[in-house]
């Protein structure tokens, strides 16, 4: 595929950094599973990162860190809170039951794709009522799954809301980064500081070529990380090649860079195409995609300068993702190409 | 670490090749989940090994492979019979019971770590009886964790056997280019032809970055096979990255080049050494490693040339694995140190 | 508790016909975990009643019976459908997602606690994408958890559409019986006819001292029964103590006498209060209960004579569920609490 | 079946003091779910019995007994060593993995079906490693399934190492008071005092009708125990019919009777053919059953008298098992029986 696609910040390739990192790991001959200093050097990025000493896995890929996140707290009556439009919920397929035994149970969300507090606390029900399955944990994703971005008062209140309930909080963070960016806050203020007892970290979709993390804030959770690691079949036995990503990334700050460029490309987007008469941004612009509801006619012609996913066939709404190797170009070109068929549809319309 | 190790063959890096490969697939733009052309190609590299249509799925690590090969035909009242020194029942925490719900059932080895056609004979017991844990699988290593090769013959006893009782045939080929090379004999001749039914390939071990191949010859299990592959959490985003290894491995035969080598290291090895009085080799010698008991005084200076595994603590049995990345200087170091350590303890013995 | 309650009916004891029944088989011995002609002849019954060559098992309680008939059909990669209110999603625990692996997925009910056709056909999404829970089954109650009972209409055009759908139907039967009586139709119209797959049998809440039946009359979830039987702990050794309480049940109506007799007890209730001003019944009255919103002041007073669950803590809505041994001199006192409940309300008001 | 069988003792009925104690608790009308008063005082009875506050729950059959047991204290990385001529390991499919997501390790066991402590401690290996499920719990049954007990210093002896370890201590009671019995021991010298944390308690064989009980001496497992009481499928409805049993069984002191009768058939079947040249008693007869190896050629004609097991096909061992409902007039025919065909074959044999 030589086109430049839309369709997700998974369809590119590898940052430079990442190859690079992976390249001057090769020459040496480590521990498999994790016992090497590379890892051991990536890990204390991360309690750098996070000021404290958090509990780190590396992981393959997103539903690995999700479940393995969610199993380290959970007992298999218990269950699982959730945005229903949440990657977790629709796009992992029964991985989470069928790894911890617990319920995932579907909260309903705004159009934003968040969880309301309010929400929240109407599905706090039946404590220690055998009978009904035990709310232990709620997994909100940052951002979400439209590219929207919990403020750090929503957060907070979230936090406290679900400390004060016991509630142990897991974040879900494919795209933190990005999140991040947009707050221009710091990880850990949107994380560690809010009450997230523990965290799935994205690497594949800042840029690397495969790796997550699994940061436990919570200790409670830390004593089952590295048996729950293995039995989830998410132990990786030649580990350097993830740690040295995620070293180099967070040591230099990889992911500021990349997360910002991914950020800027759909605002950049969206400046081109909001104030277009036949089009809808259907979802506010935070991070690094851009929904919109379009004319059906139109997708022929977009889809063929440019991949994207149709969200909802039935609302025409379309995703248009951007990420780390998206151009000026590839996205000038793309509103050129919109705001013509914009002038089009109007004039057939009259 | 400096020093080359004989501990295990994923301590080494990654083999050139798997590393151009990946170089070049990195600079296009594909669709993720295994749907991009790289990853049909390697598919069919398979299907043409194997002369067959084969259904394959990639995966991230040989746990995810054995234990999602062993889901595709089971049901959660099953059990599954392996050695009771296979790397599936020692080294696999409960992922392949948390899992598939089945049982695994150990069964005694002889001295080279294969399962005698008696003992699988004696262990096929009470069908249809619902009390007893169902047998449905038989998982075999070839290589086993010794190191030993089912010999063709003996392959073709089991198969028929387990075709005429009805139980899946799955072979853990997590060395399995090693035995190839041992036997020489082609893949299919191993696999296919013996009435294999569901096949691990090790590809991390060759020399590989990372990534395990699923290779399904048994149609009945083809239907599981893509949702299994999602739910066990070894569905990678970025397929390419080990499409790529794969092809670049079958197509241009750099498996028999890796596996070659390192076969031809444990033999280096082994003859350099099998003489000599204070030393016994425990386990026959036919793939990539050496099995041998020393005096346990020995220990503390052979590790300080090359790390390796104790074994067995109680009669200090150690082994000794090569790899695509061991050479010939190495062993020769090696063996020299051995050797000038067996005179001196014949000395003292006198 | 001497006072009658109108709490569930399985506060109640056991009909004096199954006492009889139990009291019978007592003296002989016989085979355990169901190989005795008790066991046998009340499983002719059951086909008899279906005129059909179904496949049944006995097991202890409802969970047993709606998680053993969803495993009959199920990967754990499935989905499986049912109403946000029954008593599957709400009331027994996670066994059906620890024991399945599958996902219950909680679909929107109508005020009676049905699930509209349309809410059917919009969830039945995605179907081949490995990424989201496979929709394997649907599940409804019948009656419902709100003592409504779908119609044979409903129940036809809902058949029809899983048939085309190649979706599985299960219906839990927890109280079968009784909506039979509502329907007036036969245990087979309203099943087996309508393209039911697999059926709980519910035997406590009719009257039995325990025991409830799975009914399978879809040959494909056959060759599992006898295996997911004893796997899901749910097979008796003593099997004859259930079977003759169900052979009795059934050979000789009692089934009829008992089910009959609760919907007249609240058809009774129902006609003594619905015209009363400070009382709002809040679902159709159809099997044996009667949900209705009152005064929360008359809680304490109510609950004095007969207690029952208050099911909405925010609406004051009550359940007043009757059974077999409700006589009607308890119906009558209740009403008249009520009515001067009512007249001294409507005074306080104005 | 008229005749009686020495198959098992669940062929037998109910206790006459059982269908009493039924009989009386079902005029009432109580609390379903074990939340009302005679489930308490059954309750209140197995802490007399323990002197011990201890957390007791009522399951309906003995899988349901020694899984909940075993959930209480595993995560589903944990290993459950039990023996592996066990009716954990060899009667109760795969139910221990299924609903724990544990391994099943079995150990090798005496000629009495007894674990040897160096078994024991041999097979406690790889504490820590993440790669090996590790090892949670000990599951002896007390009788064992060959019908021998565990002494008093056997069993102190292995908890005081599973106590050193952190291993949990489960015994499986099926048939616990014959145990008792033939130690001439309370309930709690053998339970309790030996270090015992969680025990199965049978009541089905000692000659209730069905009901079992897992009594928790080890309060950790205390928090999880109503979950999965429910979640695991084992809790009933109409409760007071289990409890009611429960109750009169230790109050007053049934048991007793009905243990020391059915041993005392076992000795006076082994008393009366224990010289016989042509027999073989192969396992200690210590509780109600006698093992034999007899000639083949006599199967029929005993069976003809009265039905029971072949144990092993090979050696034409049987079991032959006593219940409360043995008859001294029943073991004395078929001694006699015995002893005709041991003359018979001795004459032939010359």
């Amino acid at each position: 595929m030589k086109k430049r696609s839309f369709a997700s910040d998974n369809y590119g390739g590898v940052l430079p950094e990442m190859l690079e990192a992976i390249w001057n790991v090769n020459k040496m001959h480590v521990k498999a599973y994790g016992h090497d200093e590379i890892t051991i050097d990536a890990k204390d990025q991360f309690k750098k990162v996070f000021d404290s000493d958090v509990d780190v896995s590396f992981v393959f890929n997103g539903t690995g860190a999700n479940v393995l996140s969610l199993s380290l707290f959970t007992n298999s009556f218990n269950a699982i809170l959730c945005a229903d439009s949440s990657h977790l919920y629709m796009d992992e397929s029964t991985a989470p039951e069928s790894f911890t035994g617990c319920r995932l149970m579907p909260l309903k969300t705004n159009n934003d794709g968040k969880i309301d507090i309010e929400t929240i606390k109407k599905s706090i029900i039946r404590r220690g009522d055998e009978h009904f399955a035990q709310i232990k944990v709620l997994s909100i994703a940052q951002p979400t799954e439209y590219g929207t971005v919990y403020s750090l008062e929503e957060l907070t209140e979230i936090g406290k809301l679900l400390k004060e309930e016991h509630i142990i909080f897991h974040m879900d963070g494919a795209r933190l980064f990005n999140a991040a960016i947009h707050l221009n806050c710091s990880l850990s203020e949107m994380t560690k500081d809010v009450g997230v007892d523990v965290l799935s970290v994205g690497g594949t979709k800042i840029g690397m070529m495969f790796g997550e993390a699994v940061v436990c804030f919570n200790k409670s959770g830390s004593d089952n990380l590295k048996y729950k690691h293995k039995q989830s079949m998410q132990l990786p036995s030649k580990m350097r090649f993830i740690s040295a990503q995620f070293y180099q990334l967070l040591k230099d700050k990889v992911w500021v860079k990349s997360a910002t460029h991914s950020n800027k490309m759909a605002i950049r987007l969206y400046n081109g195409i909001k104030h277009l008469s036949n089009i809808e941004i259907t979802r506010t612009v935070q991070a690094n995609s851009v929904f919109a509801a379009i004319p059906v006619e139109w997708n022929d012609t977009l889809l063929n300068l440019s991949p994207f996913y149709i969200w909802d066939e039935h609302t025409n709404e379309v995703r248009w993702m951007c990420a780390f190797d998206t151009e000026e170009k590839d996205i000038d070109a793309f509103i050129e190409l919109i705001k013509k068929l914009n002038q089009q549809h109007t004039k057939l319309r009259k």
